[in-house]
């Protein structure tokens, strides 16, 4: 509730301003009647208590903001059901804020988090190579951050990441051994720390198996899937990869559909392993094979990092780093001939 | 900021309060150069303005609600991608609440909405059967709701819908047109006004075909996969059905799972046609058939409807109800023999 309304009220029923804030805020030190006095009227002058304000006091807004990219993606919707399952266990509500990967959205939601809206922020980020300042003046203010899925480096805070590099070195092996010596990398943002490394498995593999690396099969995508399609029909015509290594899901999609139209056979012609959290991968024709981050699993881990930091105050200068191991699903897709 | 670190800046500057205030309001009755005064104390002593009571003071947070049941569900991730284009192009946020289907947790993210945090909410509802009064004290805020999908018909708001007897009509008479004599409906929650709405369409296309309406088709499933296999399992060896309308995706890939784990034939034992968004349903093995809500489109019309809401005045009495056509696309599931 706002200062006019405030003072209105206290003038009406000939008490302090004082008193009808504590009033609002349930303070024990104002007798009942009092309190049902000023709670009675603002209510017949359809005046509300500012939640936010009296939270900003006794700062307790049980809320945690969680930021990601998009949510039209499985791996993210599903850690977020992790993160919320935890929120509810410790009766916190959780506020989801959609970044689409531009880092300006990032820093203003960051800016507008910092008054008290939430106890604590888990966030994958969207700003890699920024500068990332914005971030440190969360510490000033006691609110906890963990990174998931996505960090920035330069900040120390606690995150919970998967095994990127081992198991895309495993996936990359994984075609090799099924006879890929020709395997197109398809990426959408090589600049991401995880694109990297993921990129970095695929390399080594390679490497090891004594495949020389050819900059042309590193296949650069985007987001939008008719644009993919675009793309991927002509890497696929020019290229002729036997084998496919998606990092990201989407771009198994668009590998399906681009197959399908092109009447390109997977496994015979060209074999597929992506990154994916579908839940219906063994569905797909043919079924997929899929290096599956724990999602769920690490939305969960994110969320008690975050709770850790929130409910101890001591432990809030230590920083953990949790590492969730993906699996890899072997089907159809990839079989040997 | 609150009011304590106003009157300290106020004492350090040797100003008024509301100087200070102003100051961080940005008003143009004050001068530059004190205006950047108070500023930089400020952020030298770490104070934040309180974004959240300014924006109290002149209404404008520039941030909408979007409160829907769930996310890991491809209808909703549209549907807020849809929001989220046209509330980017109004210059505004979008915060994201998830109810899990829990009628308290929709009334307490509304409570927590009436103090000026947003401008104006869109809701798909989780509390059909229960006491909405909470709901028109956003009226007397004029904070504008605008319903999609599942909507409550005793409250009177904008809201967009779509044609979901029709096209449960429609699919259930492809189901028979094809040979099906025995159609299961899976359901949810029957209890839900749209649950109740594909229902009668599937059994008045039945009456109109002659079929006789077995209540035992009528299949009540829940939100968990393991549970609905098991359901679905015992469902289909007891009551065999030839055909199946699922009014939900989740439970047409619970058929696929069981079909697939009984060696079930689709479309040769049993035909199949769901609600759906999935983009991917034409790779499944074999194709899904699918009644496809226009999801996207819908979020840009619902968000379409509260920006008129929250930039006209006048409007604000006018509900309006958008109707989206949905689309049948028949597949290879579904298919004649």
């Amino acid at each position: 509730m706002d200062s006019i309304n405030i003072k209105k009220l206290a003038k009406e029923l000939n008490l302090s301003t004082s008193t009808i804030s504590r009033a609002f805020r349930g303070s024990s030190d104002i007798n009942k009647e009092t309190k049902e006095r000023v709670l009675s009227l603002a209510n017949e002058l359809n005046y509300e208590p500012n939640h936010h304000a009296s939270n900003l006091r006794d700062q307790k807004s049980n809320t945690i903001a969680v930021i990601v990219p998009e949510i039209a993606n499985n791996f993210f919707s599903q850690a977020i059901n992790g993160i919320e399952r935890i929120a509810r266990e410790n009766g916190y509500h959780i506020l989801i804020y959609l970044t689409y990967d531009d880092f300006d959205k990032e820093t203003s939601f960051i800016g507008n988090l910092h008054s008290g809206r939430v106890e604590g922020i888990i966030m994958s980020v969207s700003g890699e190579n920024k500068n990332h300042d914005y971030l440190n003046k969360l510490k000033n203010k006691n609110i906890p951050l963990v990174f998931f899925d996505r960090v920035y480096d330069d900040i120390d805070t606690s995150k919970v990441t998967s095994n990127d590099y081992e198991s895309s070195f495993s996936a990359t092996e994984h075609l090799i051994n099924n006879g890929c010596r020709n395997i197109g990398y398809l990426v959408v943002n090589k600049n991401h720390s995880i694109g990297k490394m993921r990129m970095n498995g695929y390399i080594d593999a390679l490497i090891k198996h004594k495949i020389d690396f050819r900059d042309e099969l590193i296949i650069d995508c985007s987001n939008d899937l008719p644009q993919n399609i675009e793309i991927l029909t002509k890497a696929f015509k020019e290229l002729k990869p036997d084998g496919i290594f998606a990092s990201v899901e989407r771009l198994a999609i668009a590998s399906y559909h681009v197959c399908q139209k092109e009447s390109i056979k997977i496994p015979e012609d060209i074999k597929l392993i992506s990154f994916s959290s579908l839940e219906i991968a063994s569905l797909l024709n043919p079924s997929l094979s899929t290096i599956t981050q724990p999602a769920l699993e690490m939305g969960i881990e994110a969320a008690r990092l975050l709770f850790d930091a929130i409910k101890s105050k001591e432990s809030k200068n230590i920083s953990q780093h949790v590492v969730c191991n993906s699996k890899i699903i072997s089907r159809q897709s990839s079989a040997k001939d």
